[in-house]
């Protein structure tokens, strides 16, 4: 009983998601659907990617929080339109919040759009939300058994960044098995590491964004 | 309607944490609700408080995992009895499963009892267990924002600890930013930074929770 509700939520959560793929898709927006644990770097790639792409690709957020609105307020400092969510205690974003943030947006001045999820290794991975792709940033300090403790977020990403590097001399973390733990839940998966303090890595993640959104 | 339904899951399980909390009570056993990030230090945490804890206090473990059991096999290594609880996708330990895996720990054999919540800042905040302590671990590499942004997590806490302070070097966070966004949320908070690595700041802990277990 407990399963098949979830399952009508989820179904539900389906349509309007390609409800909200559909506006996108008409509006020729690319959506990245942004998800990891807290502290991990969502809002940091964000910024870096924001500079990276300044001049040559219109960006638009979306920031998801359970609660406050400072990572909105950093991501409009760098003059791109934002909409906030607060989901007020929720654990996720679902493809009606979505739906409400792209009608106060204006889709047809943007041409590539973040939707930073809440911070949150479980429920996010179970609500698609209409976007063209589901970026999964992992961080050193976490360890490198993350793959393995929490299988459905890595298995759903189309990529896996694993930010922090610059730490790797002061942490144990085996990335070989990291990445063969990912490959082990997900066969199509790219991956690459970065740090968004250094900027290590970011040439790659653009280069692999920019490439997506060229080949719709 | 939504609302309604979330307090009766409540309140359904604040009944049977009270039911928990009478069988702990009556076998002498004081237990801690551990919860925070993945990769925080949970695990780190409750091996260290074994080791400092050996031949003084009888330490029992619940490992709660949304799949897998090597934190369940690496507590086990210590000689302790452990349960594992794998939650199959869900997001936070509740009530109910733990008096499940209660009924299967010999539990006049202990006298402290940890139970790893699922790696998650959100949703364990909201599910009483019955145990007699709430502990959450942050760490420096999440941010000195977490507070701010996860308050009820912060707010349910009994005790932070910030781990991963021998990181501080490598790493921007303000300790008293974060220790007075704590005391913002939550006036009656204990607070001790920590390193699961150098043994720093575990003493204190350590302490702390053998005049909580005494006073009892």
């Amino acid at each position: 009983m407990k399963i098949k509700v979830l399952k009508d939520i989820l179904g539900a959560n389906e349509q309007i998601a390609e409800r909200n793929r559909r506006l996108l898709d008409s509006n020729n927006v690319f959506a990245v659907n942004l998800m990891s644990s807290p502290g991990a770097g969502k809002t940091s790639l964000i910024l870096q990617t924001i500079k990276k792409l300044k001049g040559k690709v219109k960006i638009g957020v979306i920031e998801g929080d359970v609660s406050s609105s400072i990572d909105a307020e950093a991501v409009g400092k760098e003059g791109v339109p934002v909409i906030q969510i607060n989901t007020e205690g929720g654990c996720h974003l679902d493809a009606n919040m979505i739906g409400s943030a792209l009608g106060r947006i204006a889709l047809q001045d943007i041409d590539l759009l973040f939707i930073e999820n809440v911070g949150n290794l479980i429920c996010p991975a179970e609500f698609t939300l209409g976007a063209h792709k589901k970026v999964v940033i992992s961080s050193l300090p976490e360890g490198d058994d993350k793959p393995f403790k929490y299988p459905l977020m890595f298995h759903v990403a189309d990529v896996v960044l694993l930010n922090k590097i610059d730490l790797s001399p002061y942490l144990k973390f085996d990335t070989d098995t990291f990445s063969q733990t990912i490959r082990g839940v997900n066969k199509k998966v790219e991956f690459f590491p970065i740090s968004c303090t250094t900027g290590q890595g970011i040439e790659q993640w653009v280069s692999w964004l920019l490439t997506q959104m060229n080949r719709r």
